[in-house]
């Protein structure tokens, strides 16, 4: 009998544990839930079969107590409680999955991890996840039949259902809203094409945009992410001459939050004076020159170029409330942390708003003297406001990643990305009979 | 007799070594000069009397000993090296001057400074330096006539003497060319305008100048500093509605500069791949999207959307030899290091240019329900290439204050600044002697 132990409960973890109690019921193992909410986990328990914890991420005795015993734990914590995780289940013996960026700090515990004989199983979600599997799934494919890769271009975007896109933006917060505005901050992005190296200024990223169309769903705007080149060495595409990862959003949104970059909206490396008694008009004031009675929307026309005609833009931009005189009211806030405020009041998901989750890769590659471009992508849209379809797509290779683990049908050992066959087959398989399905289209180019 | 140690003999060293020479020789005391390099030491003395000493900036062992028995150590080492000098100085119950900005971590050592009776100033250079003497003296005059200050703005700028302004920039590097290329970076400019705080992204700093008349010298355009509320509760001017410094250019600068920004060519936080093989005008194109055949000069073009008759800007960028084939051969270089090496090939002084240091304050008041405005300006040109204008305003306010110091004239003790009346006006006095004159107007407004 073996026993399992998640780590985190909350919204993402919902298919996760669905699969896992269904898992563990049929096999007669122990499934533990552990939040730091104990009602949250209980909230999520269906099988009487299944035990609940509270846990204590500030005590490691008792994170300690909580882990020993079991075989396999899933942290669906915060990546930045992993490490800690990680540490005790070395030292326990104990394998290990998540969701989240395999960190430096994870990465050096590799040898150890290996030498015990475990497995650490790293970003096993979505994106980092999915596009791992497919990705190396195609390349993996292209390889065998002597194909060499030319290109690799990859774009993922959390969005809500084509339906629900009720705002001039079609956006709503459907995961962490601090990250969507902190998005592309942080560094210049760096990419590869045709054998050049390129970089983006943050205060460029939203207007060097890719548009593309994805059968049935119409057309998307893709905006760079930073790491682009990133994982050539680990997909094996050192030589390839174009590599370039980014987002998706709807037509039109890059330009728009665009606005935001360029006023300074969106930085986080300072406190705003005065913040707790500043109003959203007067947030955007604090980025315009002073005029004693100029209009707040004149000045920002002017400063950012905003054409009298340009609707579509100045629409959005209304829609946010920002030029109301709605209180923030948030003591010591960033101006990151101001417009998030802002923005949750209109791109919160309603109750009957459903998510998507659109991704898509384009691949070029050689063979016997003929250019080849396959072009994979996967729609997937949420049920509801619980079971939506970023938690499926971030719980669902996960949990079945688990199971193969405790079916020992991963040899791999240490510190891993879910990029071998062994993991990606029989999980890109088994996510098809939950309507997680790529759709693939080869051509001549 | 007392004895007076110079640390740096270099470029900006040039007035205070000739001034600081004098005088000790006037009064039979001992000077003498270190440097990391003997021979720019040796090169800066003229009287007999001096002495030489080299110093080994990495061994607090030898630096010790070569402070000992001193009564004033002035350092014009690079900022980084003073606190280690003013930790040896507080041991060894010696005064110490910079031109330097007074450090948190130096600020910390001001209650031990002031118990052991000692004196440590910090700014009395030019910026900082002339400009806390120039303002402070007025606005002390301002509060003693009874006037409120409303308003202060203060620019100050390194240029060329109008005579040498011979490339389309009207602007050479006539200092440290690392702190040109990355000025305004590294954090959002604060500052107030008519009570409103106010926030410019660096992305957007050199597209929100202020265009500034000086009598016999033109325009010049000011861009803001970043630490514009800084000296605030210092000046005493807590309750100003507008407060607001910056940086000096001709006109026209900042724009051009501004296409380097939006490049993102003046990054400094990551390096670029296989920088030692670009030419400039790759260098150029990493920034631009790719394209089999169009050029770089219409990409640039596009992207900044620089129109075809903006013929000032584009004869700009050309003149700096950006898309020529020289190549940079920098390995391993961030973006901004390379454009400096760009930049340097022609912004570099010849023997026969003279610098030229513009200072100008505008500070409004009230007196009698009346509003007033004050105009300071100081224009100082340089001799050659040795006697700049930069070394002159740097050195002279910093040597005289060394005057006061070993003639027991100025009474307060711990780490100062020179705001204060007993250092602001001999210093300003003894000034004027060397052609450093303030021109002021006051008109009611």
């Amino acid at each position: 009998m073996k026993s399992i132990l998640v780590l985190g409960t909350g919204l993402s973890a919902t298919y996760l544990i669905d699969y896992l109690e269904q898992y563990c019921d049929q096999h007669h193992y122990v499934l533990t839930l552990a939040d730091q909410t104990l009602q949250i986990a209980a909230s999520k328990k269906k099988s009487e079969r299944t035990q609940l914890a509270s846990i204590d991420v500030t005590s490691p005795e008792l994170l300690e107590k909580l882990l020993e015993g079991n075989d396999l734990v899933v942290s669906m914590l915060p990546a930045r409680f992993h490490l800690n995780v990680a540490r005790l289940c070395l030292k326990l013996g104990i394998h290990l999955a998540t969701a989240s960026y395999l960190s430096n700090e994870m990465q050096a515990l590799n040898d150890e991890v290996k030498s015990k004989d475990l497995l650490f199983l790293n970003e096993c979600g979505l994106d980092p996840g999915i596009d791992h599997l497919s990705a190396m799934q195609i390349l993996n494919t292209i390889r065998a039949e002597g194909g060499e890769i030319t290109s690799f271009e990859s774009f993922t975007g959390g969005l809500v259902a084509p339906d629900c896109e009720d705002n001039p933006w079609r956006y709503k917060f459907t995961w962490n809203p601090r990250n969507v505005v902190l998005a592309g901050s942080g560094g210049a992005v760096r990419f590869i094409h045709n054998n050049q190296y390129k970089y983006i200024p943050y205060h460029r990223v939203f207007r060097r945009t890719e548009m593309v169309h994805i059968p049935e769903y119409g057309r998307f705007e893709g905006y760079a992410n930073r790491d682009s080149l990133k994982y050539r060495e680990i997909y094996g595409l050192d030589k390839v001459e174009t590599m370039y990862r980014g987002t998706f959003r709807r037509p039109g949104f890059s330009k728009a939050w665009n606005c935001f970059v360029q006023l300074g909206a969106t930085d986080d490396s300072y406190i705003l004076e005065n913040s707790e008694h500043l109003t959203n008009r007067q947030f955007i004031n604090t980025f315009l020159a002073y005029h004693p009675t100029d209009s707040i929307e004149l000045k920002l026309r002017q400063y950012l170029k905003i054409d009298q005609d340009d609707v579509d833009l100045w629409e959005k931009l209304v829609s946010t409330g920002i030029f109301t005189d709605d209180k923030v009211g948030i003591p010591n806030a960033t101006p990151a942390q101001m417009l998030q405020a802002i923005l949750e009041k209109c791109w919160t998901m309603k109750p009957t708003d459903r998510d998507m989750i659109v991704m898509w890769h384009k691949i070029g590659y050689t063979l016997d003297t003929k250019q080849y471009l396959v072009e994979s992508s996967l729609v997937c849209e949420g049920e509801d406001a619980h079971h939506t379809a970023m938690a499926k797509t971030v719980g669902l290779p996960l949990a079945i990643a688990c199971k193969l683990i405790l079916e020992n049908k991963i040899t791999q050992r240490g510190c891993i990305l879910p990029i071998h066959p062994e993991i990606y087959t029989p999980v890109l398989k088994e996510l098809e009979s939950f309507g997680i399905v790529f759709k693939e289209q080869t051509t001549l180019s």
